[in-house]
């Protein structure tokens, strides 16, 4: 390794990589196009990735730190409405790192970072307000049900910016509020249709003894 | 063009086409392999298409029709709910015609039949009863969630068969139903809360009149 292809850090590279995607998408990707970018020659970053491959996961996974640290962010003092909005937001502002985060080039990376990224989400919301007193399952269903809904709205804003304004809703965060308060409120309906109905019976077998 | 080029009709070699879609995804399907179900040479089918993409448009249209005889089948009485149950039944079972219907081979034609989709169920929703004396905003908030939740279900059980056990969710129908009635009955309460609080809005300026 001549001094040369030491000036230039993993993280050098990375960040001129996670541009490159970020910007162009994959399309603007390749290891002469990140050497250009640092105005270096591919050298420093064969010395530093033992394949194209590596570099790629790199960006990937930096796409998912971003992701994760803006899904922290504050915008109307409710964390799980947030987070919807702020994912999909995501999805349409960040066209080519959303895709790169899902769109599996690397697919075991892509599950692993699905993984990681709903265990991070879990423990945002592990003592969200909202969920307290529900069980597991009930939990599990109301969170589950809204993920999706977010899921596609993302990938529809994610290929067409207008998608919402074509259907006839103006606005995304009214929206998503909407949306995830109907669905808790529709399954917090349910569960005490439920637990009446338990009570109801439980009530009437005490009665009769 | 000999006779025997004809003695294979259109519809013959859209169904062989379909066939080998149906079974092995567009891996599957060739010009050639289409010949070999059908017990003939090529020349038929170029007799008969244009070109490749015209047969390929037919088999996605093809899966489009079958999509939705099977979304008019009677499952629980409700037609909304069976609606999701079979959308995402039919993606996990027909794994690749799912594909082909939306994984945009010919992106025009997959907007285009999106649409049709769009517009087939939006005509057998016309008069479901759980809508009526909704205005259109409000029915349009329902179905705009639940269509992309069932569309979500849908491409993780197509992904993944074990996608719902995986997450804790025993069974898709009552999964389904429950998440259906949560949105429409989350989203009514919404609605009801807006048309008290505009009564009220209303009753007072009466009284101080």
């Amino acid at each position: 390794m001549s001094p040369r292809n030491t000036q230039f850090s993993r993280d050098d590279i990375v960040a001129a990589a996670f541009q490159l995607v970020r910007e162009e998408g994959w399309n603007g990707f390749s290891v002469q196009a990140v050497a250009k970018l640092i105005n270096s020659s591919t050298m420093p970053i064969y010395s530093q990735f033992a394949n194209v491959r590596d570099l790629e996961d790199a960006v990937c996974l930096k796409a998912l730190d971003l992701l994760k640290e803006r899904m922290l962010t504050d915008l109307t003092g409710d964390r799980w409405i947030d987070q919807g909005i702020i994912y999909v937001r995501f999805a349409e502002e960040e066209k080519f790192l959303f895709r790169a985060l899902w769109d599996a080039r690397n697919v075991d990376l892509s599950k692993e970072m699905g993984k990681r990224f709903n265990e991070f989400i879990a423990a945002t919301l592990a003592d969200y307000l909202l969920f307290v007193g529900l069980d597991e399952l009930e939990v599990r269903m109301i969170r589950l049900t809204r993920m999706m809904f977010a899921q596609k709205l993302a990938y529809w804003l994610n290929v067409n910016s207008n998608y919402l304004k074509e259907k006839g809703i103006p606005e995304l965060e009214e929206y998503m509020r909407r949306a995830s308060m109907a669905i808790y409120h529709g399954f917090r309906l349910q569960f005490s249709a439920e637990s009446v109905s338990a009570t109801h019976f439980c009530g009437k077998g005490g009665k009769n003894e």
